[in-house]
């Protein structure tokens, strides 16, 4: 993509409101555009990573065996009214249609999976059953705040499963936790097990905790188990439940999942059951599982920056490269590059200044294309801005490779090559440019 | 992908309230399930069509040069009194937050796209810009009815272009029409382009319009012109605006896409302008154009069925082949298959007979297995079920080609090759069957 024609530029202010560090990068980025609070349009630069963490959050779904639906917002009121959730989710957005129907604007969808589940689970045959989709949600959430952490609406995997009996459920539920691990893993962040409130359905659930000082929920450690607390579970406690050790405070984290055993209680509320081998009628035991899809775009901008920009992990990344031509205006620095001229025999000083602007142009957009056509993902920054203004949009945008082609790299046939994680430059000739970068991405 | 394992079962009978073809086929197909009138679930099956006409249509948008964005559903009230529609536009969802906040549920995103653009582009260096989004939209519809084709709840692509003049306008939206009907052309049905009633921003507008039957839109044609008039925009006229020939009546139509001039209707609610060569203001024109993403699956079952089910074609299908193994009770037919048994020196019949049951099953596992990881996409009906129900239910699924597995053609190293299109049955060596699919997909 050529950073000329992106739609969505950066930004050298940030919002007003701007509350936190991913709130204030995927503005300045141009990843996303605040339409109210909590409320936002992805930019063709964020919806990429979206869509890369969506496709891995599937990928390790599918891995699992699970299948993907598509369920409705629009939730009929019936159905929460069933499950006794229609008066006590204070965050339910309420919608009442011309002809007086009322319903839900669904920021969670057990009141339509379970009935859907109970229409074609008939016998013990036809479970377990895991069923996912990747989702848009809505919160009328009081405060919504933290940029994509915490907002009105926003993007969920939920994954649901129908089990026999407990026991199928106990086995299945590590499978999914495993799952989540490898999914926070591939998005280069570390996630903690958290032992954490139920809800009315479950004393306790698991939830993954992104440790960072802008999470909003406050957690306790016991290095001794080295397990962290939810303090909404166990308030104020200075010990740990289970050794009796001392427990460290006020660790802060971001929930980026949590896992469920939901077990009878939208069952229950459905009737959902199944016939049993012996022709006895049973209950659908069931488990829910969520992943904060949106939220995790801004969790892996909090776990993963500095004070120049965003460092994209390379899976997520909305471009693997970041090429920065240094054609548009020969400066100082590209004049004392003497000592790098080519030997003798090569062109005269004159005639690498004929090449100027336009060759250097023409150099960078011919490495462009080959890298884009070897499936390479590309941001060629092709303005006609000064070095200061491009290296400092990389650094923001914060692309894992930063490539820059000038008069100085040419005259070595070479581009120069920096990791955005890192300080140090070398320079990697063009040739093998494609066998350089088939080994990064393997790292 | 195992039937057996697949999570929404065909049904044998039509829901009470199917008043469509694409109502009936895809509940009883398994591909959706309707939660209420107008608002569906996809399940696995339908998901996957789903994704591939996004897809086609993506591919489409992405060559014509726009860039794909996701705005959201929920929009500010100040925007849809900024343009004048809060009030007018009847089907609107509107929600009242907790805070006492009015929104507005998105059925279409000028309100959002139009301040967006004006954010963004300030010089005519910055046009022309063309935003594109695959998304799902809301209507407070009061008569939804004919499945997914007019719902409460569905999905939509909708591109905005925004130009520095009338005739760039004019130079891009033919180039929009013509990726629409290579769109419609991918998808295996035929668009006639309609002259329509424009709203209130511009006098007519162009609606792709898919001839049948069930359309709700009333059509007259011009043999004359071959030129389509929706009835809204012409009334009751007999005669041809364009050539004064007798137009032809009631041909019926379903409106799978639209595009509109918009010029400067939203530009002027949202006073967005740009800086010209000459440093002077101007307004922006701008374009609108609609695909109904999840009517489209409805629209093609409309137009592609026979009596007995979908007939999807291969670029959308949820499955190129339905792999239908005949292991599971050998039927007197397949007993009567000794005309066709192996030459001497081929196994005996007690030795195929061995083969049974088991011996079919895990022949055609193999072949199963063996397409899967080439890629080709099977829907395999290894269930214990007679071939009838076997036979009926890939008729009714629609996949464009059921192979059929048996000891009959497993004798012959073969299997049974049926479109879906057509009566005719042929028989494929195992050993040629990708060569074979590799062809078939080419046509």
């Amino acid at each position: 993509m050529l950073y000329s024609k992106l739609f969505g530029k950066t930004s050298k202010s940030a919002p007003h409101d701007a509350d936190s560090v991913n709130a204030r990068f995927l503005a300045q980025g141009g990843f996303v555009d605040q339409v109210m609070a909590g409320v936002f349009t992805w930019l063709p630069l964020g919806l990429r990573v979206l869509r890369k963490v969506e496709n891995i959050v599937r990928e390790e779904m599918d891995a699992l065996g699970a299948e993907e639906i598509l369920m409705p917002a629009l939730e009929p009121k019936e159905n929460w009214e069933k499950s006794g959730r229609w008066q006590t989710v204070g965050i339910l957005y309420k919608i009442k249609s011309r002809d007086g129907r009322e319903l839900a604007l669904g920021p969670t969808h057990e009141e339509i999976v379970t009935p859907l589940v109970g229409k074609f689970v008939k016998s013990y045959k036809d479970l377990p059953v895991a069923l996912y989709q990747i989702q848009t949600k809505f919160r009328d959430e009081p405060r919504a705040k933290s940029g994509v952490l915490r907002g009105r609406e926003f993007e969920m995997k939920d994954l649901y499963s129908f089990h026999a009996d407990e026991a199928d459920l106990e086995k299945y539920y590590p499978q999914v936790v495993k799952a989540y691990l490898k999914i926070f893993k591939r998005l280069g962040i570390k996630a903690e097990i958290t032992s954490a409130l139920g809800g009315s359905f479950s004393p306790t659930s698991d939830e993954f905790q992104l440790i960072a000082e802008s999470g909003e929920d406050k957690l306790s450690y016991c290095a001794n188990d080295k397990k962290y607390f939810n303090q909404e579970l166990i308030g104020d406690k200075t010990v740990c439940p289970l050794c009796g050790g001392e427990l460290k405070k006020e660790v802060r984290g971001i929930e980026i999942g949590n896992t469920f055993k939901l077990k009878y209680k939208f069952a229950d509320a459905f009737n959902v059951q199944y016939t049993d081998k012996d022709g006895k009628r049973q209950k659908v035991v069931m488990g829910c599982y969520g992943i904060g899809v949106s939220r995790l775009v801004g969790a892996i901008v909090e776990a993963s920056h500095d004070d120049r920009g965003i460092i994209w992990p390379k899976s997520v990344a909305p471009y693997l490269v970041h090429l920065v031509i240094l054609g548009g205006r020969p400066s100082p620095t590209l004049t004392k590059a003497a000592p790098n001229s080519p030997p003798l025999g090569a062109r005269t000083p004159s005639e690498r200044g004929a090449r100027g602007r336009g060759g250097v142009y023409k150099a960078a957009m011919k490495i462009y294309d080959d890298l884009t056509k070897s499936g390479v993902e590309v941001l060629c920054d092709d303005r006609d801005v000064s070095p200061g203004e491009k290296f400092g949009d990389a650094d923001l945008i914060g692309a894992p490779l930063r490539l820059v082609v000038s008069e100085k790299t040419l005259a070595k046939k070479s581009v120069e090559w920096k990791e955005r994680k890192s300080e140090a430059i070398k320079l990697v000739k063009i040739s093998s440019l494609k066998k350089e970068l088939a080994k990064y991405c393997k790292v």
